[in-house]
């Protein structure tokens, strides 16, 4: 089959072998997003070789329980062994034998066929689309925040970053009902927010020491200095993206001002389909641009351009 | 007055004006203790010109209430100003206007008086001597960890350092009765737990990853790296101790581990008084050794050689 092949920071359109897993799902890829993590791979931030992608809609074509073939499904990127401390301790997605889709010791779906478990697959209901259904990884990433902190309706909330992932945080934050705003760089992500009645707030506007709850969303550590200079005393910082390499940090800031620091990860796709059934949220309005297969390289150069959100493959 | 003065990094013996605040209480200093935090200001860590120390015990002598005079009391060594969102929030150790004692544009305890506000002041009891009361500071640092988190019978507790601070959290922690373990660098730090029954680690027994709480009190980068491996997926690192300067910290291990970091800081006097007056801690096990004002010079320098515990200076 066609795949996109990831080696020594090169990528390279290839043909391999079409997956062989007979205790998994063999699903055929509809179309699939391009995610910062993927670009980040290719920078070489992580060691990865292999096919990258983690963000689908796919078809099952074969399955252990052959009630799954011709199921529409999205696929949670953490593949795991169920017996590790981790598992046990209901935190799969920290399993300490996993592979990751795409992204650790697991060939992704920039490719025409994917394989996973099938505890790993969940349906997409009839009315949310295939443009739709791929924003369920990252849609569910935004939502981890809200399972790991209660956020009050009172509660002043400051979101730094509204690239792919924050516009989503927005969407869902509006949702919680709290004193939410945005610092939004590009006047196209500001666009998008005030399209949502979703409130802006520039650098200059932002009070020191004021936020009861920070959203860094930049990865960036300008976004992770701005996003402690703002969080309250007793306040809480969520970072939502990863750093390049190691972050000079002032860490007695933290511990005089008792702030707490929380690393958000990957999150529920359960809720993240519901969502996108109910039409609350509209991830729709991120999209770029499509690209084939066969342009996939091109779409990896356009995904890694300055304000681009979400470039997608359509297979 | 005699009183201790610091300046530009040096200290200096010298004669000053008996502190006149007529809505404050005039305390005679009995005995008071030397910090890590005091030693830090000599090194210059913190920008202070005054009189250090806040760790004390004292009399009053003069209060705008006048039965408070002759009590025997200990001081919170913030003081607030009531109005601000910190104080009106029931954050007042984070008052954005606050002075602190010997510490922050508030002459502090080693001098003959000093002075506080009337509420900042608590009656030692009887039953506690001079020699534990200095320790209610301190104590209530210790104890401030468990007003942040809720520590379960079952979780596995690592501290990492048994110094001044790390004994007392140490004997505060074994009172939770969790599966606690306290790494040590020295063997009278050692021999200090072991007597009380509780566990030493070393760092080579220390599993990665496998910690639900760890609690990071030596301010060191080697402790601070130490803790953040030892500790578990979505568990919590609870920061005790400041650091100089900045530290060059992998922020993405804590976001990919969805890692809690929490700055920790002043804690409750009313627990630690009450704590010292059941007898259930006993920080005088960490005396080493006692000087008088005129050789408080002497005692600093005691104070700032490595495994020395506390220093305490008597009026």
């Amino acid at each position: 089959m066609k795949a996109l092949w990831l080696e020594n920071q090169k990528l390279e359109l290839r043909e391999v072998p079409k997956p062989d897993r007979p205790n998994e799902a063999l699903i055929r890829i509809r179309k699939a997003g391009i995610c910062s993590t993927d670009l980040e791979m290719v920078k070489g931030y992580y060691p990865f070789t292999g096919i990258p992608g983690h963000e689908f809609v796919g078809e099952v074509v074969d399955a252990p329980d052959r009630s799954w073939i011709g199921q529409r499904v999205v696929g949670e990127i953490n593949v795991v062994c169920g017996t590790c401390e981790s598992c046990l301790n209901e935190r799969p997605t920290h399993c300490e034998n996993r592979t990751v889709l795409g992204i650790s010791n697991r060939n992704g779906v920039f490719a025409e066929y994917t394989t996973l478990p099938l505890e790993n697959l969940y349906r997409v209901p009839d009315s949310v689309s295939d443009e739709m259904a791929i924003f369920t990884e990252p849609l569910a990433a935004a939502l981890e925040i809200q399972q790991q902190i209660q956020i009050e309706q009172a509660d002043r909330v400051l979101l730094v970053g509204a690239g792919r992932l924050g516009q989503l945080i927005a969407q869902t934050l509006a949702l919680a009902g709290c004193n939410l705003h945005v610092l939004a760089r590009h006047p196209f992500q500001q666009n998008l927010l005030t399209a949502r009645g979703i409130n802006l707030i520039s650098e200059a506007e932002i009070n020191s020491g004021k936020w009861d709850i920070v959203i860094e969303a930049t990865g960036s550590p300008d976004g992770f200095n701005l996003a402690r200079k703002a969080v309250r005393p007793r306040g809480t910082m969520v970072l939502k993206s990863t750093y390049e390499g190691e972050m000079s940090v002032n860490i007695s800031s933290i511990v005089v001002d008792e702030i707490t620091v929380l690393g958000s990860r990957c999150g529920p796709f359960e809720s993240a389909l519901q969502l996108l059934e109910s039409g609350a949220v509209d991830p729709s309005v991120l999209m770029t641009a499509k690209y084939s297969l066969g342009e996939v390289i091109e779409a990896f150069k356009h995904a890694s351009q300055p304000g681009v959100l979400k470039i997608y493959i359509e297979m």
